[in-house]
């Protein structure tokens, strides 16, 4: 019988070229987080149910793949539900598989642990261009660092990583939870809002500062409060003085501890930064997940909308999952994206030491074969690639092919 | 809620130490196909039921993970059966996506096609010692090369990896299912019950040529037939003269065309090879699988019982799945099999540049740190894996800690 020849609705299957490109991508990551002492570890893409629907996983639990239980366990007649029927499912993030590995094996593990993770995740999203229901994922956390060591080593391990890639520049916006909280407090607005103050906060870059007024008001909130909080970031700059600044205007309100670090976040970063990019304090940032607790940031291609990365300290999500409270800070890499932008402006891998092919007549005897080998061999040991196939009749197409496979040399070998 | 700690059944957490064999087996097995001129592809891991249920999987067809519909496409109340609930599953293997990837691409592939997959397959099979529901496979193909260049390169590429692991040898056993069919041909076995024959001779290893014998003996088959059979076993070498004493022997049943290949594989192998290892003509070999239909050959590490690999040429599988001709040779290598028995041996991956643990006193002042982190930049420039940490009361068991994860030279720094 004949297969069904496209993948399942919402996958793809990866070409040669786009392959490369990962695989270039995966290599840089795991070469440059290495640098920086983080181990990489994986999880099996099965993750048990309970796990997956513990609510942690706010809408992606509604994605899940899940698979059918196997053998007398799977008990058709008497289901009546469809958690009767399965197990187990496919992970949609590597955040609860990250918080289970932490909690099953945490005294073979040092503390701190930077631990990097890639891997395969899905979600069976309404399919759309560009965005698949199998994608790959990469984290990089840094579990049971309290301190800012935390924060300062991911990013100039992510900028270093984003350095190598080419791009004419990039950017990284920074911001901490307190100031967000501090800045609402000072404000006026009630503590059981904030949430939804920063929804509205968030549109910022989309509706401007005035949009942001108007929506605040029309949600009810005062407007001697939404005056005052407006005015706040009127007066703030996207530098360290915008910082010194919170820290005045917020005293009593903001943990002076809390600028400080920001301060020296930032002024580390710019000291040691090995890349092209710029990092700015952003007061607007707001990140939706509401589980960051301290700093939180995020990195994006200048001339591209929209981020390849972001991250933060989120202290209290893993005790949630494990029981055991544990400090953690971490990032996420849109590797799908920056996949994406590679391939986009046909990115060419640096330096490879050429690739050759060899074209032998066909039927070629024993002895030319031997030769050709030892050849092919020879120039592979130099650290070239080097295929060898058999001449095609129509050879001026088949010379074609391998140029657009990126053959730059071709020899031929004929019979005696 | 707390999470369930453990992986689920059969599946396995992967440490920092094993990741880094993984690692390095793969990117090992990337360059090394790279140099001989295949490309990387891949599919996704979850497969339309239909195609896994095709019948070309065997055995495995009964172990699959299948997936529940979703949204309005489960119909729970109205399900009769199985098959009613899911529509797809997790692949079992890479043979079923590469054939479904070939039909899905063919017009934006090279001819002939050199393809490495590298992915996690999955079997819901009984957990046992070292056997895992999730595995990572390690295929390599050549789709579209009629000749017996494919089995050389194949062969001379895979003995290049291998031989880059630093086992104390290795040996390549290699037959071809035309050989085995023309000596029962000549021993006058009748053709429908040659797979039985060759289940049999496949135990020669373990119960030797009597036992074989007998069991031949007690499956009814003359003995006159059986003598016929051990006698040619008796005549051949496992080399050269081997082939050469089968070509003349079974001349008028065996095409001489096929001997003369055999013969051509080793001499090219054995003239071309740069690792240490033996090729070996070995008339026993059977290989399970009753697609192949040409050369067939399996990798051993010397003292360790059991394949680490296996392939040969296959010519009419393609075809059955995806209704097109298309002729293959491949090789499988058994990559949790190389990992587990380097980590047995406590493999070291050869030369990194030198790790270095960076240790600041608790509450380093703004200066102290940034002098930290541009050290810390200038060992990384150079190559060194380096990671900072902060002092513990216990820096003793730190030292210890930090010693075991490799890290060979330990820098303190103190606050003035």
């Amino acid at each position: 019988m004949s297969l069904k020849k496209k993948p399942v609705t919402g996958m793809k299957d990866i070409s040669p070229r786009e392959m490369e490109i990962r695989d270039y991508v995966i290599q840089l990551i795991k070469e440059t987080y290495g640098a920086f002492g983080f181990s990489s570890i994986e999880t099996p893409c099965v993750e048990h149910i309970e796990n997956l629907s513990s609510k942690q996983g706010g809408e992606n639990e509604k994605l899940i793949f899940k698979i059918l239980k196997r053998g007398e366990k799977l008990k058709l007649d008497t289901a009546e539900t469809e958690g009767d029927l399965v197990d187990s499912g496919l992970r949609y993030d590597l955040t609860v598989p990250l918080s289970r590995y932490y909690a099953n094996n945490a005294n073979d593990l040092p503390s701190p642990f930077k631990a990097l993770q890639m891997g395969n995740v899905w979600r069976a999203d309404r399919p759309q261009r560009g965005r698949f229901r199998q994608f790959m994922q990469c984290d990089i956390d840094i579990l049971g660092e309290p301190t800012i060591l935390a924060e300062i080593e991911l990013i100039l391990a992510t900028s270093t990583l984003v350095g190598k890639l080419d791009f004419e520049g990039f950017t990284i916006r920074i911001n901490d939870r307190k100031i967000l909280k501090a800045m609402a407090k000072y404000s006026g607005f009630p503590e059981e809002s904030y949430d939804l103050v920063f929804i509205i906060l968030d549109k910022m870059d989309k509706i401007g500062m005035e949009g942001v007024a108007a929506e605040l008001e029309k949600e009810g909130f005062g407007k001697e409060c939404v005056d005052r909080y407006l005015e706040l970031f009127e007066g703030v700059t996207n530098n360290l003085a915008g910082v010194r600044y919170l820290k005045e205007k917020l005293a009593g309100v903001l943990d002076e501890k809390t600028a400080e670090d920001m301060e020296t976040i930032i002024e580390s970063v710019e000291a040691v930064k090995t890349a092209d990019f710029k990092i700015v304090f952003d007061p607007t940032l707001v990140r939706g997940m509401s589980y960051y607790t301290g700093p939180i940031f995020e990195i994006s291609i200048d001339g591209f909308g929209g981020s390849v990365g972001g991250g933060g300290r989120y202290d209290e999500m893993i005790g949630k999952f494990t029981g055991n409270q544990t400090c953690a800070c971490g990032f996420s890499i849109g590797f799908e994206r920056i996949v994406m932008l590679l391939l986009e402006k046909d990115y060419q891998i640096p330096a490879k030491k050429g690739k050759t092919a060899f074209l032998m007549e066909k039927n070629m005897p024993k002895e030319g074969l031997l030769k050709i080998f030892k050849e092919a061999e020879a120039e592979r040991s130099q650290g070239k690639q080097v295929t060898v196939a058999v001449m095609k009749k129509n050879k001026k197409f088949q010379k074609e092919q391998l140029t657009a496979e990126g053959y730059t040399e071709i020899k031929e070998y004929f019979n005696r």
